[in-house]
């Protein structure tokens, strides 16, 4: 896939892992989950992201994940694959792996666990980028990496060709602000935003796209408000963003405490995406628990009030 | 190996991964770094620790440091092996791969790069313990992982046979007391300090053992530490330490904002062992850059204030 | 100053506090720095808030500092004032002074210094309230007190009439906008964003008005943001924004690692003012230090980029 | 008082603040509280600091509690007191007003609320004690402002005389180890311990003392530690510590979730001096509750468990 300028744009939803009632991979249901997404019209797929589990899954099962998904898309919009690994050989393997399934680019966050430095940020992406013959985005998740990723680095990344695009879900919408505003001369660079209450206001701030995850819940929403930005009509735009804002509630239905937020937040999509009759389980990764009935409950509640159908 | 009671005490070096100049693992020059620490006396080998770059090496690469740690020190000591990963499952395959590969027990952190909360932790220790028979150590080191082993949770994994011991990097000395004091009653559970600045000032607490970075540069300094500490020569103990506490100014040589600090402490720790003659390089793996002449200078520098000899 | 539904709404930036040579307060440039503001059409006075170096001055200062900004303003814009303080009893005494030398309302923090809790946090605002007869309004500034206000706790103290509206510096911009949905209600509850990169985009989200540091420096610039905001031309708003986002680029002028983040950002904003002729130095409160000749005529090229009059 | 060599040794408690029902200081109760501590052997009594409830008494009542603890003590030790505001004039303030009411020494932190740097923190430091005629001290406290004091900025400050001690309650054991180590060479300068789960083993590391909030409750046993610290008995002391520990359980009396961690801190010292006879109420400043019934009897059983007296 030769790149052209901004390829990268539109509603990207970071596709969530289905799994059976033992944990494996639900092929199916992660079929019917791309497929759903396609008829959302959505603009692209980023398989193995956070909400893809993918910190979860062994190198073997992300391979699995990436076949269905490139398999299910067949061509009909670009497939990013994540290559979320500690460090840069590690993230390599993976980027490979992934190019060699079928991804159309790869994603790659600073490195994690161990402490980084911006000059080993820096040479982390280059490295990764010389190494695979696709295109690299960044993606920027100071809450999993727990380092920020500046305009400061990533802008020369993206003048040298390094980059071709970042997801931020950092929460720094100043930094959003000023990144995308360097971007303005870079057309080979997508600016995309992981912010998911708040595409709206990014998009007025220069995003050229969103990464959602609540997108898999609910694309066709994500998709109006897109067209609604990129059209500027920003009163409907903003519309749609309150009512997924509502929507977003989902994910405070497990129980406080008795759970990590990402097994609150992915299960509650997960959950969703169950009663949507999307997938066949709200099964997570060890050692999360899945939403129990009394959550689902709830989560069906939400649905109902968003306007969304159950099956 | 049959778990004695308390079965990993004394001085535990979480061994080093020497590279060659293209980055490979240099077998030979970990051998010596194994006979270097087996001379000096110490009662076990860490494999894959954060000191030994666990998060910068591909599975393959980590399989082979396993196969060398474990060849080397022929059953000398029990060689204990990281299964450092982001969740259960990645953690148990690695956990798999060490045991089949010769390790007498594995050790793993909390959950990371994922969000988590203390259930999950909990469940995340007893799926790996269940999935592999050898001794499960945890490693609670916070600066990685962000999150915290209380003794709230330790304790009972430890009396429920799930955890061996514990490797506590975390730097809560307060919390490592109320463990120490928690554990008397839990014989077959090892509490270890990596806290190599104030080893005796643990041991007073309640340490069985230590498991010092810089152990692999002077790996006699903490034999004589810990030696002392059990003979309650708390006074000789002392003076060990602060000799120790001044050959740690190794890891200040990198120039100040130009490096992690994973880079310049651990590049520290290999370049002291190249000048000791004990490995060939110090290469440090993607995206960390090598401590270069100068830095390399001021380490000799340290070597020769703290007595430690040179080639 | 009875309060009418959401009276607090538009440009009220947080008044800076300018200081003579020896440190003592610049009355003089004070006045000119409130006519220059309301000579930028806005809407309402902060004095005393983080940008006003509140946390600099000891309570007789801060007597002036009211005392000086009630009297040149003569009552053409609501001036809130700052009682910010550790805890409940010291922020009333503060309070209580500001109502007493003319203030309209009065704005506090969380408790800080010491950890806190959300019922202490609940507690600590509804005894504000409780002890004065002005409007109160809470500011949300994670980055100096360390806890973040969220909905669940503002709403319900809106709802209940303790509180006349919010300043958000958080940062957080996804709760900022389930704060200004769930504000929606509640009329006497003003939602306004500290957020100065982004106040189009939160304008967009919901906001009433916004607390610009930057306003102290362009007043003109975010009263027209504010008003093509409110006339629903989000082209103009976003536009108006860019070109305020480049002018922040002053709060970098500072030499990298040389002064902290608010000794900069602050700096910078009272060396503008001083080069715009508004006041008479650029001296900071100790420990910072004022900027220097070369950071100074980086400044007035920023200012002259964006088109901004020197004398 | 003129200052010797290493003025500030042995135990020195952070003298907590009793209050009566209706919340204003208890005078007799804190005359009480002083001499249970004078009885119990202390080597000096630190008022207005994180246990004194600092950050919640308004200066007047600040005022109040330094009469009541001089006069009480009435030179039979030094008395420190805490000048614990945001920024340097505030301090200077603070510290002039201890001075004059019979202080002996004051202690001041870093600058915190707002963002700060070393440079300006050495400047602070310097500001305080060019204002005073006393020896400063520097209270190292980064859970309550947020910057670490480092042996790199302290030991210049107290080679040049700025500073005459320090108390450290980072819990960064290592850091202390290099400061004791380096502070060797200055004996006009203390090194304190705040850490009060690990004194003997701070000790070990070359502690001068310590600065014990549990030691409200049990004065007696600390200085039994420090004693045996002293004469080299460390058998003895780590005993003695240990049987500390477990009586700090008693901060674990809050119901979980229920009250910030100062709270449930300062709240159980103060509950445990109300069961022994010192102090007539527990009531804690506003926002704090006070800790209930069952809470009480939960304390009062670890009290029985320690051996220690009650009425």
């Amino acid at each position: 896939m030769t790149a052209p300028a901004t390829p990268f744009t539109g509603v990207i939803p970071p596709v969530v892992t289905p799994l059976t009632a033992d944990g494996a991979l639900d092929r199916g249901s992660l079929e019917r989950v791309v497929g759903h997404l396609l008829d959302g019209g959505v603009n692209g797929l980023f398989a193995l992201g956070s909400s893809g589990e993918t910190a979860y899954l062994t190198p073997s099962q992300q391979d699995e994940v990436i076949e269905v998904v490139t398999k299910a898309s067949a061509g009909q919009v670009p497939v990013l694959v994540g290559a979320i690994e500690t460090t840069t050989n590690r993230a390599v393997e993976r980027a490979r792996a992934a190019i060699a399934l079928g991804a159309d680019a790869v994603v790659a966050t600073a490195p994690f666990y161990t402490r980084t430095h911006p000059t080993e940020i820096d040479r982390h992406f280059r490295d990764i980028a010389a190494a695979v013959d696709a295109p690299l985005l960044a993606y920027d998740v100071p809450v999993c990496v727990h380092s920020k990723l500046d305009p400061e680095l990533l802008l020369p990344l993206a003048a040298d060709g390094v980059l071709a695009g970042v997801k931020d879900s950092s929460g720094d919408d100043g930094a959003f602000r000023r990144l995308a505003i360097g971007a303005r001369d870079l057309p080979g660079f997508s600016v995309l935003t992981g912010h998911e209450l708040v595409v709206d206001a990014m998009m007025l701030s220069g995003a050229d796209g969103s990464v959602p995850g609540l997108g898999n819940v609910d694309p066709h929403g994500y998709v109006r408000l897109h067209q609604a930005a990129v059209r500027g009509d920003w009163a409907a735009a903003a519309a749609e963003q309150d009512r997924l804002v509502a929507l977003f509630d989902i994910v405070g239905a497990a129980v406080p405490g008795t759970a990590s937020a990402t097994a609150a937040g992915l299960g509650a999509f997960k959950t969703a995406l169950m009663l949507r009759g999307v997938i066949a389980t709200n099964v997570m990764s060890p050692p999360m628990r899945r939403l129990d009935g009394t959550e689902t409950a709830m989560i069906a509640a939400y649905l109902d009030r968003a306007g969304l159908s159950r099956v």
